[in-house]
């Protein structure tokens, strides 16, 4: 077995395991968003974390009500020109903490006196010594280089910061059931995949959401396209609407990303536009209509609430990466010419 | 000649039009930022108009020294739940001024009491009169479905608004010479363009740029996939690193954007690594060693600051859009099903 496909199946466990040691923490740094003079979350990071940074942007910001944003490290490292922080909590995303744009904004907020927190799988990092406040992600050593456990555990740690501000136990509940969700998903995601065959051989294809799987879809095609190569790209079902849907042909491949939600109506949009040009649709979403419209259908499993959907709907996504990267002989663990950890300025 | 090659040839004229007679009102609106309780830019844009927005990104960034950040709008629609505003100038960008979304952000802030500005071709549009302050983009009308004079011109209301805070004549000198350099690059790449033939045909392509130009990379591959349909796609040479690099097989396309400055070698890094994987380079620099090696080089005239390169970096950009869309035989005033203004939620 691969080490991707090791850790990819180590995922409930991992999951289960940050959810056990880092609750209290998450309720002490909870607190941090609540300080009067916090306006605004800004967030530094980049590849799969970036992707995560997502979920946070739609769950804390719908938490705290505030607007949660991406920094722009090249402000900071390349022009040395970095802002006043004032308002700003400051919260930095990488696995491994090595990379040192993600450092450089957490420093520079440190400098300033705002309040930081590292979410990373290396609480002894250069970003985890950077932050006042540490998360660690709890993931457990991940080798593959495409991130998998990881991701899902920044997903997870992004959700206990919300279920503790929300000082209501009926969300701890759901996030504790998700290690079981996450397990069944896996095992019927497999079982649907079979059919994946049939789709393969594709050149490339598009991966759409919106809303809280905004960075599903990010993440997704960022899995294909690192361990199979293949050009898949990921775009919001609005932002696709305005230009780039010109480029999908008759017979181009998309996977729509769409549980049920707020979002789910401008995602049948989305698939309706697709589907008049012709695409050709892997659908993962637990609306049987949505399905039913479908070449390939990755059903989502009941009972999962939509603010937690993105750690389970991820996982279908994960498993096409992994067999179309097995259809097309890539190694999986070593992907064409990438490192585990990328440090760029 | 079609709509969309003469609005692409009337930018010089329409870029002069907004310097002639919005340069006043930018001045009073520019007082907006350095309001003591303004500790953040939020920005709500679509399409072109987001490609814009990642310039006022570091443009804005770099003249208040705050973050200038992006809204998240389907908080504001699809999910009902808008953030605090405290701390935030809020800034719309669209050309027709009519997107739903763009214009939530904007009434919203209205409602909570913060300065607002609308950076619209419509001043009358529902967007123009959200807004506290309007800076008109003058580019007059534009009938072809892909952006170019709008584009350009909300570059240039940009500018304008960096020139207005500088409070630094020099600033401005700089800005009313890129009337006639937008000339001299249009007349410049028109010429280098012929070689493009010996590219063409292909399937797609990435295009890449960092920092101020960050913004003209996605602008360059959102025309060229409007435009002809297809496959081309954007990527921050940072981000590009962090895994998607993996899809830059032998014989790919890419076009680096790198003019000179504190991104360059950043780009150089880039352009060795996308060049390893024996991509086909087209490169858009002033920098004789990186145009050296392109397979397409495409000059940048010298000159144009750093801070003013992205009104003209993107022109050869939209002249290999419109050149390869002639090839392939596509209608470029009305490209494959897309409307002029996309109303989404």
């Amino acid at each position: 077995m691969s080490r991707l496909q090791t850790e990819l199946s180590e995922q409930p466990v991992a999951l289960a395991r940050l959810l056990e040691r880092q609750r209290e923490r998450a309720v002490e740094i909870g607190a941090l968003f609540r300080r009067a003079d916090v306006d605004y979350v800004l967030i530094a990071s980049r590849g799969s974390s970036s992707n995560a940074a997502r979920y946070a942007q739609y769950l804390l910001g719908r938490a705290h009500r505030v607007p949660v944003v991406f920094a722009t490290p090249s402000l900071y490292t390349l022009y040395e020109q970095p802002p006043r922080l004032s308002g700003a909590l400051v919260i930095g995303i990488s696995q491994s903490g090595e990379s040192p744009d993600v450092g450089a904004v957490v420093e520079e907020a440190r400098r300033q006196g705002r309040p930081t927190i590292a979410l990373t799988n290396e609480p002894a990092s250069p970003l985890g010594r950077a932050a006042e406040a540490v998360l660690p992600l709890e993931a457990g050593e991940e080798r593959a280089v495409a991130a998998t456990k990881t991701y899902l555990n920044s997903l997870g740690a992004i959700a206990l910061l919300f279920a503790a501000s929300t000082g209501d136990d009926g969300a701890h509940a759901e996030l504790e059931r998700m290690p079981e969700a996450v397990t069944a998903q896996l095992e019927r995601s497999a079982v649907d995949l079979a059919r994946l065959e049939t789709l393969a051989p594709i050149e490339g294809g598009t991966v759409v959401a919106r809303g809280v799987n905004y960075g599903t879809a990010y993440e997704i095609a960022l899995k294909v396209r690192e361990l199979s190569g293949l050009l898949f790209e990921a775009y919001s079902a609005a932002d696709l609407m305005h230009g780039p849907v010109a480029a999908v042909a008759p017979g181009w491949p998309v996977i729509a990303v769409a549980p049920s939600g707020p979002a789910l109506e401008s995602m049948a949009g989305a698939i309706r536009a697709v589907a008049a040009r012709g695409a050709r649709l892997t659908v993962i979403a637990d609306d049987a209509a949505l399905l039913d419209q479908a070449e390939l259908p990755l059903p989502l499993l009941p009972g999962v609430p939509e603010w937690l959907s993105p750690l389970v709907a991820v996982l279908p996504g994960q498993l096409v990466a992994l067999r179309l990267a097995e259809l097309r002989g890539a190694d999986v663990d070593s992907p064409g010419g990438l490192s585990k950890v990328t440090l760029t300025r």
